[in-house]
């Protein structure tokens, strides 16, 4: 029987670093998590132990602060891209490095004096998210947000679907409807305004989730997609990944009570998985 | 050999619940997990197998429903204090009812519409936190935060310190300082206006954070309660809990550059841990 | 502006089930997560809010149970195709099924009188998983180990690497090694004999990785799926992605004293990732 | 008003460290996560921003990898009480060092040849516990495990139970039980053979948990603990804590269909929650 190399990538994970941008006036922070691949020719150390090919991942952390300290990193996708550009132009071998960005998000603390300077709050657990993909050909950049949670205690419904033998769920014209968005856009060009782009496209999700009638989940995510495309005309498409995180009513008959959409039971599992691109025509 | 039941208890936990309040207006929402802890004579149970004084914790469950149901839940304390009391009143062997509460924060949509009346964003990791005793005797209420996660790019030090022959630490005169403030604080009077108070509470324990020149975080932790005793008056003491998020200096002299507190490794472990109750005299 | 939709998906995720089987001497569990997700027209609820051709998640979660009890449940693989065949065959318009199952891991009680008839102790984090997908033209399965996570104190080595200007790390001949691995197989006909398959693979895996000489985690892992190739006929290659989990030296150095790879510090973060695919030629 | 400093303690929580044996033949590992917690005069520090008296908590990390080098760690109690000795004897204003360790398990791998001389496998997510308290006067040492995961298929019931008005469970003579132990012990002296005893301790609650004609989880429990008295001379009471995590028999009779106890829907929450401490007389 014989072997060979197929697909390969190597890398680091999980490459933390806040940077402080110390104005005169006031300071901004922003904290990023790395990962970087890189693919190329390492069939010999695979095959033969031969490292002579293989620059360390601790090294691939190591440029993470370098170039981090002289980068702005106005944008988590400006600063993708230049750590992609490094480590394709530095090194013949390496043929695409992969830089995957997720931002955690501060916001400036407030007192009664206003915005303070230098102090900042959590903000939550949602995270800002980037692929940059530089190649010796051209660069690629696709960004995106996750764990962005909602929730609508009214203007759902789901009725008039398929019934098989197994289904017991009944119809219902008013529920809870709660997500986590997962989103995922890729820019025409890679020098897009990232800023302003995803400001807009997140307005317009969450604006979108607000105010839609509700039928499902699917017209729900199809409404958000396209809307997320008019907000932003610098992308083509939108892929939303939408879990309906249930929120159960309560089943308080056996007390003699009714339930008028007042108590429900939030669950975690199972859950409904909804997804689906949204394109520009 | 002999053996004899000591201490016992015994509850449900984690039990979740969403509860609307729909005004003619608009909705609002309070996501709850409760716990519940039962003390009484359970020794049959334990040495007997003899279920008889045993209310299943399933019904404990159904309980927070229907008891969620009929209460407005304007706070959790509120809550927490109903369903112990529910619990002592209703069965003469029951002693003792402690019952937790943590509540996951929404925050309401705006969009250029203003307020929105039904859709919510999640407001992140923080939790309020309540536990409620209720005996034969009397009640009493705790209330607290958790995971409140705050940082400070500048106004922080650590210098002369005690140092024994394992101390390599460097003094520093500025240093970011970053924390996850687990706060816990009793009511003198289980009818305290809890509302109020957990908001004179929470900005005080932030702004003092934010504002505090920083010898350590020992001094920090005490003006924050002090500061939080002096907003609230009808607290005693409270126990903060300051783990130290350190966020080190990256070390980037091996690459010939300078790091003028511009650049930091994140890490979650290991972690200093400071604390302290501060009572009022 | 248009839009229209694009690629698209829906199902119901994190089904859990135990199924019991109660044989007269023993028992035997399998404790299961699946995953459904089907693909074909749903345009028009996208489009429309129509829910005509929408069968419920709720009613995937049922069937996850009605035919659980039916199947035995030998194996997931078995059940994920069994599953997917379902959807697919009831429906005219389901064009594809893809059913995940993760699998946890109960290993039977051991007591001074032998195997115990029906108490199981958890077998900790690794997970079987397996990935069966079902259209009008075919059937696929894919099969896999996740957490499987080892350690080795020495015949592990890293030298002869590249160097750039930010690159810090030591040359090793003897340093500690530890991966968590996932691995990824399909077998090349889906009425394989899916059980010795996974555990000719799973023992290679683990021998090899214990007995290789590391020159680099690429070389062993290649290293390791050569012989998991080896070890089962039934698959042409097999994906292999190992997060390097670094144990750093303790530098002891300050105070005096040398450290022969006797004390580690374990992190979680940053970590290498090397992942590549071998293959049967 | 006034206020002043209570009850307060500072130290190094996650201090991760893996220590390696190398013996002639074989390796042996032990790896633990430490936690460290001093009390004693820290007012200055609280109230004047003065740390002459605090001793960096990085030198406590410093401290777990200096003392671990020259210690065997034959036992993570041995080691607890190792480090606090040392942190109250060296500084006079430390009245009491507080030393807790969890210890992962790793399991030696074997293959065609038996017992592997340096690879491991992960023992899973149960852990050993210790808390080592040593002040002026004495010290204590207290014992236990976490994580460890039970289950039985049959030979468990719940009936004869309290109802009220709220009561809708069925009593059952046949269910599925499965708990987590939390296991507490404190040794009458603290020279104890800590091995063995864990061992004993150990072997009982699983066999009890086993063997077990269980009319409840209380009266399991309370097998639980009496048998652990009896395998372990050397403690007067173990405390317990066991969630009950419910797997609910899956409601078939829709498809009219019946489970005579062979599909269950394992849950996370909410759950059951049974704690008691059980005492030698």
């Amino acid at each position: 029987m014989g072997a060979r190399l197929g697909s390969n990538s190597y890398g680091k994970s999980r490459v933390r670093m806040l940077k402080v941008r110390r104005g005169a006036d006031r300071h901004e922070v922003v904290e990023v998590t790395v990962a970087i691949a890189l693919k190329g020719d390492f069939a010999a150390a695979h095959l033969k132990g031969d490292n002579a090919a293989v620059l360390p991942t601790d090294t691939m952390k190591n440029t993470v602060y370098t170039l981090g300290k002289g980068h702005g990193i106005e944008t988590i996708e400006s600063f993708a891209l230049h750590l992609g550009t490094h480590f394709v132009g530095q090194d013949a071998n390496v043929t695409a490095a992969r830089v995957t960005i997720g931002e955690k998000l501060w916001r400036r603390v407030r007192t009664g004096d206003g915005e303070h300077p230098h102090a900042f709050i959590s903000g939550g657990d949602e995270r800002r998210w980037c692929e940059g993909a530089v190649t010796r050909t051209g660069v690629t950049i696709e960004s995106g947000i996750d764990g962005l949670v909602l929730i609508k205690t009214t203007d759902s419904a789901f009725a008039g679907f398929k019934k098989d033998k197994y289904t017991t769920l009944k119809e219902t014209d008013d529920r809870v409807l709660s997500t986590s968005v997962t989103a995922r856009w890729a820019y025409r060009d890679a020098r897009a305004d990232f800023a302003p782009g995803r400001e807009a496209i997140r307005r317009a999700l969450i604006e979108t989730f607000a105010g839609h009638k509700s039928a499902s989940v699917q017209q729900t995510l199809y409404a958000m997609g396209e809307r997320a495309l008019a907000a932003c005309s610098a992308i083509d498409s939108i892929r939303l990944s939408l879990p309906n995180r249930h929120y159960l009513l309560a089943d308080l008959s056996p007390f003699g009570m009714s339930n008028e959409n007042e108590v429900f039971v939030p669950t975690d599992e199972p859950h409904g998985l909804i997804e689906a691109t949204v394109e520009r025509t």
